[in-house]
């Protein structure tokens, strides 16, 4: 599967006096891509967790972004999120980038995800199921 | 004119403990949803400040929301705004309201706002330029 | 009782590009500013809720707020907030005042909140237990 | 110089639906601790911008955080940042910890920034001012 893309307004509020984005607010972008991602692919949270009650989400447990050039007031921004990496571990990785009008990158960044599950009450990683990983994108045999 | 609607996907992050859209998340939608109005009539506050650099935009004055039902993560909100309403003075008002999937109201407020201007580096409240009253759907002679 | 004050830094991403506090955050300090003055007072909503697990905190009904002056970036900012008053129904309110530096009011705003008990798992109003009024500031024979 | 630490409360709008810090706070928060720790160490941005309206402040180029601990509402966080750390080129790294009541570590980040200077209107990353290096407990010949 290919990137999903979503495309959004940076709102005034969005914005610090030096007249640009404020940085957080990737960071809380990212999460939103990650939620319209997996809505967009039929990964339902809400819906997830209502079947599964020790279902616990996909927690994030690092994150880093790196800031490229002033995003504005008005601009129009393409969000593209990469399908999930994994790797050895049973943490995910995935890959964003925020593209202004032009083309130009204005951030990228990369957020480390673990599929969370409550065992005894205490939140622990478990493989994501494949049937989940093929909707996201992930192994081919999903 | 009629109202303009807009929808929005509540996210994770809009939501508190309760797992409920924490308030004052409703007061910058409606700041947005104005933004988003303005925009989609032709009114672009960007290129207004460009073309005329004492404007000062459109800002607010006084504030309402009531809360009526909660709106949680995954729901997908209708969010509508009248046209702005004159009144004796130079101030205008907008009315929101959120409505939740089925219906129901989850949220209604009020903008009070004016055309902001800035005279002597002092920012004044002036009518609001014809030809942009009626492009918001305001008076009809506009 | 009097009123409960408290102080704190306008920071950068509390501004919009007009430099000024982005009004969405007076809303948010409101919030803030009750739970403050409730823990001040000994009132936890954490410990509340923990020795009453029908207790659902103190929900927002209404609230506005009217900007009467722009605070900045920098500014220690100070935070009044009246006793709640009790009317004839069950919702209480509490008014709210910001003041710059020099003594000017920036905002002022006013909350009207329930005291949440779920009954039945639906969400009521239930009187403010007396012990608790008074604590606040409210009755003189709580 | 050592650490510079602030302690503050973990508010109800800080919190997700999992009861928790939503993770991007910490971002904002580590923004908010370098403000605090430079005004503490008498490096005041809005006086900086006055005196020389070519300096464009302390631009973040990247940040990470790393998500170790759960915080919730309630929580009286110490919040640690350590002095800034300069290497070969221009930029400067601050670390950042968060501990939880108990002396637990719940979250760490990073952010890298640069002294930004207008130049010809672009903005330019120049050597931070020895004297400013030296308040926020840079090289000793400060």
């Amino acid at each position: 599967m290919s990137e999903y893309t979503r495309r959004f307004l940076v709102h005034w509020n969005d914005c610090d006096p030096a007249g640009i984005v404020f940085h957080a607010n990737f960071i809380r972008w990212m999460d939103e891509g990650f939620t319209d991602m997996s809505r967009a692919r039929g990964v339902d949270f809400v819906r997830l967790a209502r079947t599964e009650p020790r279902f616990r989400g996909a927690p994030l447990v690092d994150v880093r972004c790196a800031f490229r050039a002033p995003a504005r007031f008005g601009d129009m921004l393409e969000h593209r999120v990469a399908p999930p990496e994994f790797g050895s571990g049973r943490a995910f990785r995935l890959t964003h980038r925020f593209l202004l009008p032009d083309g130009t990158l204005a951030a990228e960044g990369e957020q480390t995800r673990i599929w969370g599950m409550s065992v005894d009450d205490v939140l622990c990683a478990v493989p994501m199921p494949p049937e989940i990983a093929a909707r996201l994108g992930g192994p081919a045999d999903g």
